[in-house]
Order: structure tokens, then C-alpha cells, then sequence
């Protein structure tokens, strides 16, 4: 029997909670933090809504998942995440020493992959699961408020 | 008369929120945000405190300065930081579009400088001021661990 737990089927609850931002009108990006196919965190962007620059979903998934495991470091953890994370994310992923990162869809402009090579050295990056729906999500919501 | 709210009057009062992070035994750096010689936030770093690798001073500092605008954007806002900082709070401080940002010791390794040219297009970037003694503070937490 397949796994259940695929990258996909993580993928596609990030994409969930980037829908609940498009709904309430944030830029539609959401992430989960999972260890052993438990869900730590399960956040999207709030930065509209709590006029907050540093409210990306990443960094509310960071502190969220840190705080459930009282400890700083994210070992045997992995983020998914529907867009590329930008250098801000980047940066907060590489202090949380993360074990693998996930994300959706490309961000060439403001993604971390324009400043850094790599996250820490034990973080595993995969890129590209749901892609396109992800990034459809994306355009969807700059088109909207066009 | 002097102007006595100077770069060197800030720091100073940045370094002092950096000696109270010493004293809690976190790594020294503290932040002040001031927007016409008003403090609007006044932060040091929290890592252990709230065991999460995103509580550095600056990016409460922003948080916080945000709040009390009521506005994501720190327009006509300076930062005054004790040490450079890395590549997360140099990506949250080009989300912000801050004015200025006056640092005091530099940190080749880890700060934004090893990755990014520059912040916002917006950012005016200061850096040294009361450089040693911020680098002292940090030395001496650093030889106090080992």
C-alpha cells in the first residue's frame, strides 16, 4: 500500500491554509510544520491583519512549532510550504536548523534561492510539489486586486 | 548646541538594552527603533527566553514599532541595532522599507552584509557607531559560555 502521508497530501494542507489567507485577503501563502506525520503548526500570512511585516506563515509556523516542542531547534521536523520562502524565512529556517523544507511554487524575485545557495547543512529543500496550483493561487490573488 | 539626540545618544540606549540581555543570559544584542527622536520600540534579544530562533531583538523591535503605527511600513523610522543584522532581520527590515539603519559591530559571518548588497532601495545603512564597545559585550558573553 502507498504511504498516505506524501509530500502531496502535506502539500495539500498548506495550500489549504493559503486559501484561507486568499479568503481573507492576504497575499495566499501557507505552510505546516510535521514530525513523524503529526502536524505541529498550520499557519498562513497574517500581515495585513496584523499589519505586521514579519507575519509571514513561515515565521508564525517557526515560532508556533517551537514552542509546541520547547526547544529552539526543529530537528526531525519538515516545513511545507505553498511558495518558495523569501530571505526573511530563509534566515529564520536556517537558526531552526530544520530537517527538510518543502515548498510549491518558485518565487525567482524574493525567494531565498536569490541570495542563498542553501538553507543550514542539515536542511533537505524539495521544491516544486503542487506547483501549479500553488502559484495559480498566487496569480489568482494579484489579479483580484488589480 | 549639539544636537544632543545623536547616533552615538541611540546606541547607547540600544547597547543598554543589549547589557540587559546579558544580565538574562541571551546573546547580547539589543535594538531601539526612534521616529522624530521619539522611541517607538525598545527590544533585546529573547531566543532562550522564548525558545524560538525568530525573537531576535530586531525583529520585535519592528512587531513592536509596527503596533504602535498601526502601519506594516516604518517610514521616516531609524533603527539602531548593537550588532549587524543576519539575514533573517535584513530581510524582515527590507519588508518594512525602514529609513535608516545605524549598527554598531559588524558580523562578517552571519550578518545580512555576507548575502545581500544593501536593504530597501529606501534603507540608508549607518554602521559603527560605538562599534567596540557592542563588540565587547558580545566577546565577553561568548568567553563567559566557553
Amino acid at each position: 500500500m502507498d504511504n498516505p502521508f506524501s509530500d502531496e497530501y502535506f502539500m495539500r494542507m498548506a495550500l489549504n491554509e493559503a486559501m484561507n489567507a486568499f479568503e481573507q485577503d492576504e497575499i495566499p501563502v501557507g505552510a505546516i510544520i510535521v514530525s513523524n506525520n503529526r502536524i505541529l503548526a498550520k499557519t498562513h500570512n497574517l500581515t495585513e491583519t496584523l499589519t505586521d511585516v514579519t507575519a509571514h506563515a513561515e515565521m508564525q509556523a517557526i515560532t508556533s512549532a517551537s514552542n509546541y516542542l520547547g526547544g529552539k531547534y526543529l530537528q526531525n521536523c519538515t516545513m511545507y510550504v505553498t511558495l518558495e520562502p523569501c530571505i526573511m524565512c530563509g534566515g529564520a529556517l536556517y537558526w531552526s536548523q530544520i530537517t527538510k523544507v518543502v515548498y510549491g511554487a518558485s518565487d525567482p524575485q524574493r525567494g531565498f534561492k536569490s541570495k542563498m545557495d542553501s538553507l543550514h547543512p542539515k536542511t533537505e529543500i524539495v521544491s516544486g510539489i503542487l506547483a501549479e496550483e500553488c502559484g495559480e493561487l498566487m496569480k489568482a490573488f494579484f489579479k483580484r486586486k488589480r
